[in-house]
Order: structure tokens, then sequence, then C-alpha cells
């Protein structure tokens, strides 16, 4: 299947996640662990440069990952991965092993930073680069992060801004209600 | 009009926000002044405490009030509430004077910090107390805030749970794109 993504200039990053999607959190380890869990806090923080602050529980294997390597992948899943989203989101690394055999996810290492980065059924991806403030980690579970690559389908978002419609339908973003259920980001309204 | 708003248990408060609507800044000041505003970059970052991380840029005056009251509230605005979302989150209270007064906003003070909360239009309110992190909000524009009291419009959010469906509609949350562009939130899938 050829894939639809195309990079995203560094200063359209956050427009990415300013909508509060849930996302995909991926991380890799030093001895070629790997690693993917659902993730429903983060927001952007900065423009220029593109920083991030995503909550990652610190009882989370992701969060050993990320911590040791200083790097991870946000993949914004579309709304055809719900049932994967919500099935890496309840189960831990440290458990079931491997979840993107288990699942069968198909994903690459990221250019810049080598993280694994999701395209098939995702909307898009962004690589990050931890920004080490261990207060902030400590007491708040929040982790910022730097953006130092991002890409796109561009059937859903290309020149910095999002093209919702009913054609790309298994693209639209999803955004957790709780209890599995998610709210999805399908109807667009435009203010006057 | 009578008030639908029933309070929310503090334990449910993260979920108001946890699909990462655009959310409205209440704000006082100490000699009478009131200012609201547009945030699009929100979270929870803690259940139990309720805990709210939010970014309010240092150049707002809401921040100048925020630091100086300590305190906030965060409103929920409902999709027939976007044309007044985007005005407030393009006019600084600084240059317009009072955004309530000029926009027709009806607001009441809240039952615990007496901060500006609106119920017409928005499905939910939250009072929220500033935790102060002198670094976060130097460096990130993030405050982390805990909330202390909490309701919500029982036609849409009712016994911790949203309830989104078409009977609701002028109330479901908007989701900023950019641009003016909101993705509504308004049509639900369900993981298995």
């Amino acid at each position: 299947m050829p894939s639809h993504f195309q990079p995203v200039a560094l200063e359209h990053a956050s427009r990415l996640i300013n909508h509060g999607p849930t996302v995909l959190i991926t991380s890799i380890g030093a001895d070629g662990q790997r690693n993917v869990m659902a993730a429903a806090w983060s927001m952007p923080v900065e423009f220029t440069p593109p920083r991030i602050a995503i909550v990652i529980d610190k009882k989370t294997f992701t969060r050993e990952l990320v911590i040791a390597s200083g790097v991870f992948g946000i993949c914004i899943p579309g709304a055809g991965l719900v049932d994967l989203t919500h099935a890496v989101g309840s189960e831990s690394g440290s458990e079931v092993g491997d979840k993107f055999e288990r699942h069968r996810i198909d994903a690459r290492p990221g250019p810049v930073l080598g993280v694994p980065v999701i395209e098939a059924g995702c909307s898009a991806w962004l690589e990050c680069r931890l920004i080490s403030e261990p207060h902030a980690q400590d007491t708040y579970d929040t982790c910022f992060c730097e953006v130092v690559a991002a890409a796109a389908d561009a059937r859903i978002f290309s020149n910095g801004r999002w093209h919702v419609g009913p054609d790309n339908a298994a693209l639209h973003t999803i955004h957790h209600l709780g209890g599995g259920n998610f709210a999805r980001g399908g109807d667009v309204v435009k203010a006057r």
C-alpha cells in the first residue's frame, strides 16, 4: 500500500495535536525492545520551537523506556484504529511483550530519532526528544519534549491544515471520553 | 432559564477535559476586573487530587490576573458558543475591557473560589487553584492547578460520564483545529 505521508513543517507541528486527540506513544529500549501505549493527556506548549507536554505515568513501561532513551514517538490514530488504541492503552508491554507483534502493527523507525512511527491507520506522527525536567516528571508525570520531525497523511492534513470530511472518515481523530468511548472529530464547524 | 448544572464529584473532574476540548479561562483581579479567554492547550495530569496543566501565555492579561490572584475558572463551551469562543480568543481584555459585558456573557461567581463560571451554552465548569511552579510557568507557559469544584450540565454529563447525542448538539465540545475551524465532538465510537 503506498504511503500518503508527507513531511510537516516544524512550525505546523503543534496543529497536529492542537485539538486534543488521543495519541499513541511509541518508545524503544537499548536492547531492541519497543513499546506502544495510548495517551489521552497531551498538549502543545510552544509553537517554535515546537514543544509538547505529555503525561506518561511513572508506573508504565513506556516511562521507563523514555527516561532511559530520551526519545519517543507520538502517532495519531484514526477512527479506524479505535479498538487498537483502546487495546494498547489497557495492557502493559512489560507483561504482554512486544505489542507491535502482538497486534500486528506495521511500524518503521522514524527518520531522525529512530523511534517507531506508525502510518497505516494513523493521520500523523511526530518524533520527540525528551527535555529533562525531573521535577515536572516526578510531581506531575508530565514530560516536556521537543518535536524534531513530523509527517502527516496528506489525505487529511497538508499545508499546515486539517482537511476533515466524509472522504477520510477512517483517519478522523479520536478523543477519549472514558470507558472506551471516543468522540470522533469528524464534524467541523467554523467560527465567524 | 433554569440551570441544568449539577455538581461533579472531584474524582470525575478529569473526565471533563480528558478528550481535549477547547476551553474558556476565566479570571478575576483585585479591584473587580474580570477576564475570559479561549485556550486550546490544556490536559489533566492527575485524577486524585484532580490536577490540570494549562498553557496561559505570559503576554496575556489572563496570565497577569491568574498569577496575582492564584485562582481561575475553566469553562467548557458547547458548539453553540463557537463564535464567542473564537472572539474571546482573538482579543485582549487589557485592550477591549470587560469581555463579559462586551459579549453579554452571563456569568456568576463560582461557589468555592468566586471565579466567574459560565453555564449558559457551556457543558461544564471547573474552579481551579494555581499551584505555584515558577519554572514551568516561565519556561513553558504551563500553569499547573488543582480543581476544587466542578459542575456540568446534566443533559450532557452526569454520573461521571459524557452522554453525547443528537439531542444535545449545542453542548457538544469543540476542538480547535486552527484558523477558527473546530472539530465538534458529537459522534461517539466505542472500542470493543
